[in-house]
């Protein structure tokens, strides 16, 4: 908070000297440390981050399954909210930061694609085969200022708070989710897993006018989802394909969402499925699980892959955030400090009873 | 050919007394024995079977894997054309029976819905939830003189002959395959298995303007695809995922269809597409294989199963054999009697040189 209070105080430069920043040393290992402030080159911001919250993706980097592709040290973090507080130079016409000044609220999409490979190409540089994913392949948002491209940008409604904003991201996720199901208005979805992607992604989905059905076999979770209203099914008590052929009259569910990773679920999706019934697969599967491609061929199923979010979803999601369709606020359980941010891994990684944590980094 | 001849020389009663028809007994056992014709009830047409064509399903049969589901003794085939011999009453307007009548050729698209589960009522009835496949689940056409529904029919146009038209049925089968994968001209398609469906599958794909590569591991089909004019990859010899970059630039191809029903099929599709590219399962996995569902979510890909056909399927393959778009006759590397029927399984089986081996089913 000093820094917070110093710098509105006009009694730190614009560019403070250093700041803390949360480090993974790799290892299991998480190190708040002072860094020094990287200014905006042209096309970039500096953003002051309100809040960050603590991914699934980033408790991956901490258990070192992605220390192939993160640079060490390295920040993590890109779940966030914050205010400009610079701007860089116009570099081209295409950067589009002349539209940005300090003051601004924002938020993140934190996606640079290179432009020129055959993905970008096509229109799908969200997916570039080079992609830049700020956060975990350069530095991320665990910081007190972040520098970003302008063209990450987008700007939060008066009505958000830093808190909800920081829900954007994963929100913008889901959305996605939904938009690449084809989900409709009374359709059948079950959920497999209830994290806080599974959860927003509930929340999305009914939102959307969908029957929603969750499985989830940890016991806080399945709370959780029936605080909110959600039917839920715990499969280590009761025989879910039972629960979607009463739900359906036997013709079988329209949407399956994977988002528990788990060979469980991936074993459950085809049977849960009506004749050309679509599975999403959201979550991120490090091994490859066995796939019943018989059910797939006998009543014509289709498997989606989706992978984060397009310009639309992020706007998608302020959309609902800014009309308080969604009870966002209810998924944060924790506000944390960087100091802190080792020992929320170690929480995440036991079961911890947390949903979303977010990381005050100027505290 | 005796009983063809009798019979057309009106020397036979209309409905014989006896015929010859192949019967699966169990335990990889074809017997040919006597058989009484049954008449055509109400809203059926008893055909005289000119061709019926193996299928890989009715080896799947005869090598027992599906003795749960298959009635023994057990008359099989589906791929067949012949000639009405008789037509039974209307049983009411929707039989269709009326339109028909002795004389006609015609060809069997095998499938009896039950018109009434969830998958039928939402105009699914091809895959129906209790689903007669005629020929597996039903008597076949291996058999003399075959009695089916009425609805089942399609006329066939003067131009082909009864060799071509029993390909029609394994052609719908690719029709309905290009069509659910929503195949473009121009784009890469990449077919994994060159049995006779994953050959049809290649010349309808290029047919439809696509540019085909063919993956085949036995030698005798590799060079039955070259010799069709295809370019073909043996993935024992050649690297299948460099020669698909090489050929897209890097990019991946647009659409792969899984014909081998193998693991390494399997593996290799969701390496072979560019982002959101397609991967269409075409053939029967009697056992779940791993699937790369990462791959599915770092590059949005798509996974569709397909089953038979549809009736547009099959009329799309009349028009496509009545044009000679396609060198169907080509594909037929053996004409032989009932009586070789349990010869040609266990060539099958052995990996002999055939491709589509019809059976007349009248010598």
């Amino acid at each position: 908070m000093l820094f917070w209070f110093l710098h509105h105080a006009g009694i730190l430069q614009r560019h403070a000297s250093t700041m803390k920043a949360a480090y993974y040393d790799g290892s299991r290992s998480i190190r708040v440390g002072e860094c020094t402030p990287r200014p905006p080159a042209a096309g970039e911001v500096q953003i002051e981050v309100a809040f960050c919250g603590v991914c699934g993706t980033d408790l991956h980097v901490f258990e070192g399954h992605m220390d192939g592709r993160v640079p060490v040290p390295h920040i993590m973090g890109h779940e966030m909210s914050g205010t400009i507080v610079d701007v860089g130079t116009c570099s081209n016409n295409e950067s589009g930061v002349d539209v940005w000044e300090a003051g601004q609220r924002v938020v993140v999409r934190p996606i640079q694609s290179c432009g020129t490979c055959q993905a970008c190409l096509r229109g799908h540089g969200h997916i570039c085969q080079r992609l830049n994913f700020i956060g975990i392949d350069s530095p991320g948002a665990f910081q007190a200022l972040w520098t970003v491209p302008a063209h990450t940008l987008h700007q939060l409604p008066a009505e958000l708070s830093f808190e909800q904003a920081a829900l954007i991201e994963p929100l913008a996720v889901a959305c996605h989710d939904i938009r690449l199901a084809g989900l409709q208005p009374g359709e059948e979805a079950v959920v497999i897993g209830a994290g806080p992607i599974g959860t927003i992604v509930s929340l999305v989905a009914r939102h959307a006018g969908a029957h929603v059905l969750v499985s989830e076999v940890n016991p806080f979770r399945v709370q959780f989802a029936r605080d909110l209203g959600f039917d839920v099914v715990n499969p280590k008590e009761q025989d879910l394909v039972a629960a979607v052929d009463e739900r359906t009259g036997g013709g079988g569910a329209d949407v399956v969402f994977e988002v528990s990773g788990t060979q469980a679920g991936a074993t459950v999706m085809t049977k849960l499925l009506r004749t050309r019934g679509r599975a999403v697969i959201v979550a991120i599967f490090a091994e490859a699980p066995k796939i019943d491609l018989f059910q797939l061929f006998l009543r014509e199923l289709q498997l989606y892959g989706v992978r984060v979010y397009e310009h639309e979803d992020f706007e998608r999601a302020i959309k609902l955030a800014q009309q308080g369709a969604l009870p966002l606020e209810a998924l944060i359980t924790e506000h944390r400090g960087l100091d802190s941010l080792q020992g929320v891994f170690e929480e995440m990684q036991s079961g911890g009873e947390i949903m979303k944590v977010l990381i005050d980094t100027q505290g």
